[in-house]
């Protein structure tokens, strides 16, 4: 079971930290980004413990961001691939990989995304599905939506 | 002092999760982003222990993503607001909202981000910096950057 460690916050940030922001967790999506797949990879890359790792793997496929795929018969041997709701983390993991670029690494960004093809930079913009504007956090007004809701703590 | 969660990994999304990945901090920005700025706005907000909200609060401060600015003389009252480091994780923080209300708001999401005075979506997009073509994760491709290298774990 997932621990509830944002009780009392209606808020789809504090849900997907639920979901994503235990320790590591984004790690293993950046790495699943990246085209690991199977457990020895990821512990290759991130260097902890099995357990904690194990962990960490079952959470995402709970949550439907990682599948479970059997890839050997004999012995039996699973990897862990992104699903679609996985894979639409992608701007998010890419915008929080880009501001560390800009503002906490010294020796300039350790990976490149860029349009696969073209060369070009990937970007994230802010966009009004209306009117078409690219919008700055000024342009930003947050209202309720129908999801609100006072919550007893 | 923070805590070097994740010693090892050469990675901007690591660096990143070092400064905003502790528990409560993104929904400490959240908040800043919602406009609030005193200490008992937080409090009331996050429902955490004042502790705890001191040393994200100190934290965020020591990270230059919060400025602690003097709003009162007598007695001395201080405030918390996003600097221009801070403000830029709004995409982040929009997408990581975003993505929580299209995989786990059963209700419809408990807050709408709107193009202010056009009454319009907020949406991220992915954007090459060459053609100008909107990407998909499929598209995106990434290398190595010069700030690259091999750490020793």
């Amino acid at each position: 079971m997932l621990q509830r460690t944002y009780a009392g916050q209606n808020c789809s940030i504090a849900r997907t930290l639920e979901l994503v922001g235990e320790r590591w967790s984004l790690l293993i999506l950046r790495d699943a980004f990246l085209g690991l797949r199977r457990f020895e990879q990821f512990q290759h890359s991130l260097g902890i413990a099995r357990n904690v790792l194990s962990d960490r793997l079952t959470r995402l496929v709970d949550a439907g961001i990682l599948d479970r795929v059997l890839y050997q018969e004999r012995p039996e041997r699973y990897d862990y691939r992104l699903t679609e709701t996985g894979r639409d983390l992608s701007t998010a993991v890419l915008a929080l990989m880009h501001w560390g670029d800009r503002h906490v690494a010294e020796n300039g960004p350790p990976r490149i995304a860029e349009h696969d093809g073209c060369g070009g930079l990937v970007e994230e913009r802010l966009v009004c599905s209306e009117c078409g504007a690219e919008l700055t956090p000024d342009d930003v007004h947050i209202r309720r939506g129908p999801g609100h809701r006072t919550l007893v703590h």
